[in-house]
């Protein structure tokens, strides 16, 4: 099982404020000496529909490239793949929406063309020595549509696997799974073959226990954002990405290894809480992780 | 699957604000309306080493006897129990510590002291036509002394259950377990015949992950908190108690009946979020129920 941090982009990309390149890489430098072996560090989306994310080449190349940390990149498009690619990062992590009307909001493109470009994107990926990682987004409610027939996610997951891609995953994009629901879908799409991960937001309280859920499922792959950065443009007071920080305390007391130093860990939101002016989402930077007192 | 609503009690017990007895009123009728069966009303404790709490006879003299509801009273000792049963409330939620220092310090009473208080308690109650419901606190963890012995734990329940309460309630006081740790306590304490609750804070974020831990583990009740109220003294930035509302969200999720009007529900908060300035850690008021946007 491994983790993913995604405060860099999912996180920041959700922020009202923008973080100068600079700071950007400040706050990746500091998640790599956490022991966090994978981290999305760059967004090749149009930089005039997410400023946050604007400047994803001058991210890329000030990443420390011998740190052995898995670097990954967001693209919802081949013109966002072909970006990605000259930047020498190590992995694409490619967003496909499971409804129409979210795919035409977020990607400007229907599902079947997002679906074509992923098989595009991951058929190339292994010439280019890159990891594809594929996210099905929305995959249990959208927004404009409601919720989510799941035979429709199996059915866009069946394609995405059969383009072959390294790892599929099943994102709850506003936060409004239930942990059976999020195992069961997980499992369904576990058995096409992909290692299969788990993305949740904690919109609505439940995002720790889907993630607990997505563990008896088997998945190999769990998203989490630092602090719990990351709101939902469509929900303004609603809170983000499940909390990185919360998360290694869950797993570490479920006996799963992350390789994450906590301690240090919990000094990142305590940080970003100074930079950005307000309490963060994350619970265990505030309330410590758990030791005897005297 | 029963909720128990412990906001008007834990929930405010902890809040810095003392709210007069006609507010407290207000909330439970408030919480009375949305469809909670069992609210956790009043704490017969000495007034004052908790003033929040102080008036838990006008508290209970105003409640309505004829609407079906179930009111609870927390007692720490005979001598709580003896005020309670003049109030003509339902149930007795008694209450002792799993760790010495912490029994000392809540309770002013040894464990040992304790645990005799509570079959004393549990054997008078059926006389007097009330229902006993147990909880051992800092069932997981402890302020004071750390991880605690599932083992101790056990052998705390069997004594209890020997005593033949109508339920016991587990409680992880200040947040600390993880979702297998829940499952199997909760399991082990099952077994010994009596039906079993959880009691869960949500601290480090574990709480609802936990609570559907102790679904899986076959619980009859889950206590929870409207807003999420109730903070943790040791922990002056730590969240509260799980929020009631974002646990009917999961628990409907999950296919467990609650009786809840969700959207009722959720006014609540709205209304305390007015009353005591401050956004509270409750999610699902704030986000909204889903539902399909035009």
């Amino acid at each position: 099982m491994q983790l993913r941090e995604v405060g860099p982009r999912d996180g920041l990309q959700n922020e009202q404020q923008v973080l100068p390149v600079e700071t950007r890489l400040e706050l990746i430098r500091r998640l790599a000496g956490t022991g966090l072996r994978r981290i999305e560090a760059a967004s090749f989306v149009n930089p005039e529909r997410v400023p946050q994310m604007a400047g994803a080449e001058e991210v890329a190349a000030g990443l420390d490239s011998g740190d052995g940390i898995l670097y990954t990149g967001l693209a919802l498009n081949e013109r966002g793949y072909d970006r990605l690619r000259e930047t020498g990062l190590g992995e694409v992590s490619f967003a496909l929406a499971a409804t129409e009307t979210f795919s035409q909001r977020n990607a400007g493109a229907s599902v079947e063309d997002s679906v074509a470009a992923g098989e595009r994107i991951v058929s190339r990926a292994p010439e280019d020595g890159i990891r594809s990682s594929v996210t099905i987004s929305v995959a249990f409610g959208c927004p404009f549509e409601g919720p989510v027939d799941p035979d429709r996610v199996v059915a866009l997951a069946e394609r995405v696997v059969a383009a072959g891609p390294d790892e599929l995953v099943l994102a709850d994009t506003i936060g409004v799974a239930t942990p059976t629901q999020a195992r069961r879908l997980l499992e369904r799409v576990g058995a096409l073959g992909a290692p299969v991960g788990g993305h949740f937001h904690n919109t609505r309280n439940t995002g720790f226990a889907n993630a607990y859920a997505a563990l008896e499922a088997g998945v190999s792959l769990l998203d989490a954002s630092v602090g719990g950065l990351g709101g939902c443009p469509f929900a303004p007071k609603a809170t983000g990405n499940v909390a990185t920080e919360d998360l290694v305390y869950l797993l570490e007391g479920e006996g799963v290894a992350t390789g994450v130093d906590l301690d240090r860990l919990i000094e990142v939101p305590q940080w970003l809480e100074e930079l950005l002016g307000r309490q963060l989402e994350g619970y265990v930077y505030r309330a410590g992780p758990f030791r005897t007192r005297a």
